[in-house]
């Protein structure tokens, strides 16, 4: 398994995802992060942050529009959008095929990440340097202390809570959060795999609900994270995902991959072993 | 990657899943196939046939609570149920949670499957030795043609349609299958991924169509299988999985880890990806 030629995201048991590097296009060490992005004969592009996948061209639909749409067509008109992280511009992307958006900024806190998704990445770069997108580089946690009731919709599109992304999971963030939304605000965030990460999906639903009155998770299928399964925490004091969802905002957006208007609801129905981990919760 | 201690499951692009072999159980060419049986720390018992994973003793069930459920509470009654092939015997394991079923006949064509996972695999061979269950070891395609107008629902729990798996999928089959059921008798079929496996998938419901008034495509997360979502097809005359569901019959199912009364409904809406493929089919 120590072949150079192929990338191995491995859980403890010894299990995991093998992707062969076809051609290595950047391996670096950023400020923050180890970034790689190598060719993959089946999944185009591949980009990798300290060894674990972030996304593949083949498959970076599912993670990107499960994170966005179900929350913007929540809110009856998201017109400022904030998404922490997301420098591949993906989310962007998708955020900015809603016509209600007048402006979507993004904070990444990683100058690198942003400039070689524009050079390698140009499938979820396209975000970046759409009319309506401002580009902040700098820390999420310090952009939201310093715009307080800002944004209609907040998302966060941020690895894995270890290192310096753990800093925007919890409740102390999530109070920072609800502080810079409007008051209808949504917030949404990836929240990890139930199924491998189990003490940390409870965990961040748990500190959810410390802030939230309202907090619900869904799923979606993204064949290149870990188990194929990962999940999206939606939260606010008042909007349910429902509540004023209208199916014409929904029909009406463009290259939908993987959102459908079922999935509005049906994401939402966790397979059992989701919801038990999440049944202790308020 | 031709390192003896891992099992690895690839595409053909270069990609695909790997799982360390702590221990080898078993590992031998049946009269129709190779089977290997191996411990993972992580996993538990993996079982392989002809490369691919079969099932681990971490997440099988997904598959078979998703293979079965659906179909037996969507049937008023099911009494008698055939399932061809699921010699390892998690699919009879679930049939068997459902006391309406008076009998469960499995037809599984290798023996050899059978006796080692009543050896290796005990938490899905717990369904072989029900005393509702009879185990026929021949070939499924003859069964059906020697039992007509003879059960309420047929479940086909096979391997990949190649090889001698084969002739479980297509036109001809189905004719058997719809011969065998009862009038108001329902089928169901795992039916490959969407993501991997397009036009096996799209041929598949195709070939279901020239056979039976009524067919649909549901899916379920199972880690362990190619891109990590699978899917199933159901298929009747006259029965819509929804037309007789009681939820109270699913609500005294018991030890559910995957299946729940919401997913009755949810798991068939598709992602767009996989309904894009079946568009054209009627």
């Amino acid at each position: 398994m120590s072949d150079p030629q192929w990338f191995s995201e491995l859980r403890k048991g010894g299990f995991g995802l093998t992707i062969r590097k076809d051609k290595v296009l950047v391996d670096k060490q950023t400020k923050y992060q180890h970034m790689e992005i190598f060719e993959n004969e089946g999944l185009g592009r591949v980009f990798i942050l300290d060894g674990c996948v972030m996304l593949t061209e083949q498959d970076e639909y599912s993670y990107h529009e499960m994170l966005v749409h179900p929350a913007l067509l929540a809110h009856p008109n998201p017109e400022k959008v904030l998404i922490i992280g997301g420098g591949d511009g993906g989310t962007l992307r998708e955020t900015l095929k809603h016509p209600e958006v007048q402006e979507a900024i993004l904070c990444e806190i990683d100058q690198d990440v942003i400039d070689a998704s524009r050079e390698f990445l140009p499938f979820t770069a396209v975000g970046l340097d759409h009319p309506k997108a401002k580009i902040f580089v700098g820390d999420g946690i310090q952009f939201l202390k310093d715009h307080e009731d800002s944004f209609d919709v907040i998302i966060v599109d941020s690895t894995d809570p270890v290192g310096f992304a753990e800093g925007l999971f919890g409740e102390s963030f999530y109070r920072d959060v609800k502080a810079s939304l409007r008051e209808d605000g949504i917030f949404v965030q990836q929240t990890e795999s139930p199924l491998f990460d189990k003490n940390v999906y409870h965990n961040i639903y748990k500190e959810l609900g410390k802030v939230f009155k309202k907090h619900w998770s869904y799923g979606a299928v993204i064949p290149m994270y870990p188990s194929g399964y990962w999940t999206f925490g939606m939260a606010s004091n008042d909007i349910d995902p429902w509540l004023h969802y209208e199916q014409e905002r929904a029909d009406s957006l463009e290259d939908l991959n993987y959102y459908t208007s079922q999935l509005q609801y049906s994401a939402f129905d966790m397979p059992n072993f989701a919801k038990m981990l999440l049944q202790d919760i308020k």
